[in-house]
């Protein structure tokens, strides 16, 4: 399936009327008892939460250092493959905040998209557009570019005022919706403890696709998030839960109660747009 | 072996007198033909480059994305292990250019110091000092943080004048060898194709040591690097090359050029300072 990211992500907003993104950054020491027995433990993990979940979502984000901090890439594969099988219609960002000289991130670019097959992947801008290229280069492909983190060290960079008087994280916006979006696949990474500056983003980048972290374990305000981002379509952002999601339970219900705290997030953010 | 990253840097930069680091970036297709045929070809060849090496030089430097861009995590661990094995005294920098919120860092810190046993890891400062806070925690391992690197489009952010009329790079030079280095085990990379900035950068960071990569085939100025970059001990640099010596040769004698190119490019080095 060729289809490109964009058209992806518009069309799985609709068909399954949802803005949440479900990360899947399973850690085996907080994974339940039932699961861990068996070869492949994580992608065990994954699977029921997957089935659970997949027709409240609009994407799901793997991070990447949960299944390389563990030996289970392996895992992350069998989950990659089972979500083509099992609901190819959700688009994946691998997690991975990459960027690199050119023949680096060439190679980052083949783990992505070829080795994982995943529809889009995040990137880091420090290095500037020449380290993104090789990303942006795959024109279905997404690239999920920070801009404003939902850290609290965040603000130590990217609110830099810079010469203009306008904060770095602004000019980068600028970057990641203009000349860098040269294939029309870009999003940006908008924290949901920053609302405000979310909503700056949401100014400067017109209709481009934000990806917010920070609802739920970081405490972003998921209120001013859509207050400040939706776009007109009332669309526009890929809001991710994480830990408040496949954590919801640590016993034999976790995939049940993952699949209850989905569709909770989906209810409340529904409900305010 | 517990030894601190810094004082590791300080012995081997005497013992071996030298300040070349080999990058380890081991691609499949570029490989000569006399070590692609057996298991783990790619540990095959990075195990002559070592052993043809290891006199000569002060750091190895695999980058990451060569090991999962080609699905070859067990080359890279038999990797670290040759060396632990063969040259214990020479730290390993893994290059994988990390930085993440919290939890995610302390994965990445686990992959790269745990997993992999580097001494030393490349990261982003893009997100701030909390991003990078699971890594500068291991006191005995290195931080590796990127300030102004060797490709064309560093100057795109890099560069950016911030109100105060500092350039980002220097005002994160500032944080990289001050309050980011409560452990004492910070280096900062700064491109021998830019030795200029490398300067301004050593002005700032005092003893701290540099990582250099752009040598070779990136086309840095060697000369300028020394000039700028040495500090009065005469040391300080962490010179890296990566294609110009390890495919020095793409016949059987791929070891004997790069040991040759090892030793042009240490006593190039050692005849400029």
């Amino acid at each position: 399936m060729n289809m490109k990211f964009i058209d992806k992500l518009n069309s799985i907003w609709a068909r399954n009327n949802s803005l949440v993104c479900v990360g899947l950054d399973p850690d085996f020491a907080k994974m339940p008892d039932c699961v861990k027995s068996g070869k492949n433990p994580i992608f065990a993990f994954n699977r029921a939460i997957i089935d659970a979940t997949c027709k409240d979502v609009c994407c799901y984000k793997p991070q990447i250092a949960c299944y390389e901090g563990q030996c289970a890439e392996e895992d992350l594969m069998m989950t990659l493959d089972y979500i083509r099988k099992k609901c190819p219609e959700v688009p994946v960002i691998l997690d991975a905040k990459r960027g690199d000289i050119g023949n680096t991130s060439k190679m980052y670019a083949k783990e992505a998209f070829e080795r994982y097959g995943a529809d889009a992947v995040t990137l880091n801008p420090y290095m500037g557009m020449d380290a993104l290229k090789p990303f942006l280069d795959y024109a279905d492909k997404g690239a999920v570019i920070l801009c404003r983190t939902s850290n609290a060290g965040a603000k130590e960079i990217q609110e830099l005022k810079l010469e203009n008087g306008l904060p770095l994280y602004k000019h980068v916006a600028e970057l990641i919706a203009g000349p860098w979006n040269y294939n029309g696949n870009n999003m940006l990474v908008a924290g949901a403890t920053a609302p405000a500056e979310l909503g700056e983003i949401r100014k400067i980048v017109g209709r481009t696709p934000l990806l917010v972290p920070g609802i739920g374990a970081q405490g972003g305000d998921l209120e001013g998030v859509l207050k400040f981002g939706l776009t007109p379509e009332q669309t526009g952002l890929v809001i991710n839960s994480s830990r408040g999601i496949i954590y919801a339970s640590n016993g034999e219900d976790f995939a049940e109660k993952a699949g209850e705290e989905t569709r909770k997030l989906k209810a409340a953010i529904n409900s305010l747009r």
